[in-house]
């Protein structure tokens, strides 16, 4: 291993100095509306990757490349390969964004970046460009201030995180052996409740279907059919009452088989966290917290399998009164799952009971809109700690490891297809909206996201990667 | 009673000289969008109060005016006061309509009428403003052919019928006295199934509410937040499954308790009707008919009450998936009332149960959007033996004697705050898709309905209304 040129505390130097001019890329990358889910916003998409593409360029990374998947949308892929010896570092982020509504509910528009204080108000504030732009400035910084990265780096930014990933595996798996690396940083997480530096060390998988139930070709008026034929919307409304009991259970046959269960240290240090469930329950303006019984917050939230509709549409929608029997009704219905279930055989599971429990005289569809697996880090890799004392460094206390309830589906997939450990370093702050009206960073974890990156890197560049132990590789 | 000049044949003349300018002013009143429901729409429906009040003029009704209720929406009144000794008909129908989502399943602009064949199709073609407009033409050719009307006539159009009647009431209990009349014909039903003429002899009643649940005060993250709150989705879910079992019987504690039961005779008499069920499932495109457990299908579309779900909407509706937990989640739910249940009892023993039954962690509120009474008319009286006459001499079949799903709250009104004896002499054929996207009007029935409705005036003008049992009068 060679030792690169350093000028030395050139680097927060530099970053002093260009912090306008960073807050000025972040909104530009910010008002790309890369809403992956509407077919409606591709080109907008393609926009997000290719400002990303050049933003990469512009830091100095070499062999950038918008480059296709399996699905409708890039990945932007980048590397630095010039750390002879030195570990192999894959980046992972997602510039594709959430879709906006309710819009109504948005105190300015989802696309016009707000700075308001110590935070920056916009659709993909948090999930996931802000992270995203942190791994480029960090990438500019370095290279501005130094010959070379302290490791090699291998950009993999996603466009279709938001969507499922859709053609992602597909991308992962046809370049397996140029996405070689010795860990997967995905930056796609945030900090603990009151904003305490954390590394993610579980994440839910998800499942994602829609039923669709439908009655008559048009809608009917109530009053001459009403008793006589089956309503859609009453028989949607049955069968989604029947997926989960008053205990918070769900009850699809089968659902919980896979569910490694959680052991007692593992209970007894998510009970250890320093976890105010009261300011949670007040942030988000609720006056009680639910779920199933027998598990506390922290673990319904983490821990255990989830069944939640998303969406619910039927009929008549104004204001006022309409008296029909609606011809159709649908519902989004999603699982978050936990290792070790599988979002496929969970979704044969949920169809064959919907089909099974669907009232007489409507015809039932269940829909699999797509899906990931759980994933499972280790807390003991140099990797984790290396990112551990970067992470304590910048912002100067020791980070928690904690367990995720959202899902980050390539997790996964680096861990099965490229066979590489994850650590999941990602520096939003809790309550941040990621999926609401109003999502917003707070722009000093922003910033320490930035320097924590590059501590990151250098104290990697300090891993003998022939030393470590691989996943799976036992002993 | 004195009598009119008569010229006779002269009616059916004029009606053969006018067809086409009568379907010219058919068309120009449909092309009106008077959606009642609606408060965008309530310059149309004064648009349309406007154009009916100079239809009647022009016909050379008297006294017309465009009256105020105490609802957002007037009443076109109209008379013609000379028959002096012959009995005073009040006739009624409304020129509102229902809303036109979803749009997308018409095959032409709702309110750009067209005509195909024997149908005119958009809506308010049957319901109602096809009737409306059959009076208004019959009271035209009377009076182009003859110096008055052989009985006295009171024209009251209503524009709130599918907005729940608001404000008709007070109407009809502050001009009691100037209203006064023999008997009020309400032309706003159809003819049975097979086109076969037919009085209506029961309606149902409505009562309808909207149910919202509401938890966070904006969308969360299902990823982040489920299992750990309550879903408001899923929680409308379960309180509307909850309000109907699997037999079909509705659950809300003491709804039954004022049904009165249909003795043998009427059931048998019901069971004689002509109705080929395989034919009214197939024209409504269904696989099958279901229902309340013990009952016929022609018993539960008309004399058993009932609970539909109207309309559902939480969350995310679009392509595509997002993974939120909805804020709220809202459905309007409505009930079919039989005599003698009162729809404001049935609104609280419904809410009162919506509030026993709501899952915990979310707020829930139930709320009353308007209904109407049911009502039974009575077979054996001579105005309605004097209608189904007109019909027969019209249509060449006995009329059968019907009971209707739908509701004419003003029905029960009539009778209630006017005292008057009510005939359901209506003219739609059934599967109109009156509630539905391409409503239409068999114009044989409507130009049957001219027809018969002149016939009926001349059949009552035969009636000693002094010599006719009053409602409620005993013996």
């Amino acid at each position: 291993m060679t030792t690169p040129t350093v000028r030395a505390s050139s680097i927060e130097e530099h970053l002093e100095a260009t912090r306008e001019a960073r807050l000025q890329s972040y909104r530009e990358f910010l008002r790309i509306p890369s809403i992956s889910a509407l077919p409606a916003h591709g080109p907008d998409v393609r926009r997000a990757a290719a400002w990303l593409a050049d933003a990469l360029r512009a830091a100095g990374v070499e062999h950038v490349a918008v480059e296709e998947t399996a699905g409708p949308h890039p990945v932007v892929y980048g590397d630095s390969l010039r750390a002879a010896g030195a570990p192999t570092v894959l980046i992972y982020g997602h510039y594709d964004v959430q879709p906006v509504d309710p819009l109504d509910l948005w105190t300015s528009p989802p696309f016009e970046p707000v700075i308001d204080g110590d935070r920056i108000l916009a659709r993909g504030a948090a999930d996931d460009k802000g992270q995203v732009h942190a791994h480029v400035m960090a990438a500019q910084a370095i290279l501005a201030t130094r010959d070379r990265f302290p490791v090699n780096v291998r950009y993999v930014f996603e466009g279709s995180e938001e969507s499922g990933s859709e053609g992602l595996d597909w991308w992962l798996t046809e370049h397996r052996d140029r996405l070689a690396a010795d860990v997967a940083i995905i930056s796609d997480t945030g900090f603990f409740e009151g904003n305490l530096p954390a590394i993610t060390v579980s994440l839910r998988g998800l499942m994602y279907a829609q039923i669709d139930v439908v009655g008559s070709t048009s809608d009917l008026h109530s009053g001459g059919y009403g008793g006589a034929v089956q309503n859609p919307a009453n028989a949607l409304a049955t069968i989604i009452a029947a997926l989960k009991g008053p205990d918070g259970r769900i009850r699809v046959p089968g659902f919980y088989d896979e569910v490694v269960a959680l052991t007692e240290d593992e209970r007894a240090s998510l009970a250890a966290l320093p976890f105010d469930e009261v300011a949670y329950r007040d942030s988000i303006n609720l006056a009680a917290l639910v779920g199933e019984a027998g598990y506390s917050t922290l673990e319904r939230r983490a821990t255990r399998p989830t069944l939640d509709v998303n969406g619910l549409w039927s009929g008549f929608q104004g204001e006022g009164t309409k008296t029909i029997i609606p011809a159709h009704a649908h519902a989004k219905v999603s699982c978050r799952l936990v290792a070790d279930q599988d979002p496929r055989v969970i979704f044969e599971r949920l169809r064959a009971f919907v089909e099974e429990i669907a009232p007489p005289g409507a015809t039932v569809t269940v829909r699999d809109l797509g899906g990931g697996r759980p994933s499972l880090m280790r807390t003991d890799s140099p990797y984790a700690r290396a990112a551990a004392r970067a992470l304590e460094a910048t912002f100067g206390r020791v980070p928690v490891f904690t367990r995720e309830g959202g899902s980050i589906p390539v997790a996964a997939s680096f861990q099965s297809i490229l066979g590489q450990p994850v650590v999941l370093l990602g520096f939003t702050q809790p309550h941040e909206n990621a999926h609401a009206p109003n999502e917003w960073m707070d722009l000093r974890n922003y910033e320490g996201a930035i320097r924590t990156i590059v501590r990151t890197l250098e104290e990697i560049a300090q891993i003998d990667p022939d030393g470590v132990e691989q996943p799976g590789a036992g002993g």
